[in-house]
């Protein structure tokens, strides 16, 4: 299997599942920073142009971070990334539907791609700001949300975890947010995980 | 069961899933035109004030139009709205993941909602502009990914046909636009069903 990532981009996710599943894989850098993702050899393997992509042993790709993040669970079941119980797995899915199709798209991308938004480079700061202000609510509705302890899920450590984790770390750092309490645990209980520690360590070689 | 729906909005996808089951379940009419989904009364039921959103016979609420399209396919294997197969279910979610995590909330929402990215009403029409040529290029992705005949994929009609519904009712309802060959056959063939004439003559009175 092949990860096409980018430093710091949400694939950083699907990187922490790969290493918590613990089966050998490759990982091949596509800089969404120089537009390597809309060149003609990547959008042959991914048409939207977008990371996280995942080659496969049979040659094909599947796209979209829920559904590969839910795909490696469910083809990986000792792995234990996502409930068994049918509703447990509705709740994984929910939440990585609203973190990477509501918080990371309008909360983050106008904060880390304001000149796809703004009217000029002197409107990119109202962007900047509006994605900020945005983004607090989302916090908010996550940290009420939150059920686990000290994961979203009281069914345990799921995917989901690793979706929040890319969100948390882009809030204190990239974007400078302070954390409402329970994110703020729940991102010390991934920073102490080895599979975190490992996909970052390679990020950060790679950057 | 309960569908929390708005005239117009992505909730039709749902609402159509609904009708395909065809088991009894109401609807409630909830503006978000008028910000109805903004009100506390919403709020407690869905805090992200978005539509759709189900309430379920035990009294629980799910949220993402995917996952409850996915839920209530899952949940009623009888209407065959969701291949058994595993790569196809995983296909299944991929498509319904793109049109509501980007083709809607990049491409539409730019459209109908400019005044959420604008700098000022003068600044709207560049907005719109730029959310119409984004659609553009997301329905090419569909049109050239469309592996069915009609349908999205191979396996038959299913559930993320209803999300593509919406989408392809929009492109060429409100936002005016030509659907490339493909998407309009397969608007021809959602329209002909007899679920989705059921659910727009329902939202057609309440609206």
């Amino acid at each position: 299997m092949k990860l096409f990532y980018s430093p710091g981009a949400c694939s950083i996710g699907i990187h922490v599942i790969l290493e918590e599943i613990g089966k050998p894989f490759e990982t091949q850098l596509v800089s969404t920073r120089d537009g390597s993702n809309k060149k003609p050899e990547y959008l042959a393997i991914n048409p939207k142009a977008k990371v996280p992509a995942l080659l496969r042993d049979d040659g094909t790709v599947l796209t979209e971070f829920p559904v590969i993040a839910w795909w490696l669970a469910k083809a990986n079941p000792m792995s234990n990334l996502i409930a068994v119980e049918f509703e447990a797995e509705a709740r994984t899915l929910e939440w990585m539907d609203y973190l990477c199709g509501t918080v990371h798209p309008q909360g983050f991308t106008r904060q880390f791609r304001p000149a796809n938004f703004a009217k000029d480079a002197e409107d990119e700061a109202r962007v900047v700001a509006q994605g900020k202000a945005l983004t607090e609510g989302y916090l908010q509705v996550v940290e009420r949300g939150l059920a686990g302890d000290p994961w979203l899920l009281p069914s345990g450590y799921s995917v989901a975890d690793c979706a929040l984790f890319f969100i948390t770390n882009w809030a204190s750092g990239r974007s400078g947010m302070t954390l409402p309490p329970k994110l703020a645990r729940h991102q010390a209980a991934m920073m102490a995980r080895p599979a975190v520690q490992r996909a970052l360590a390679r990020e950060a070689k790679a950057a």
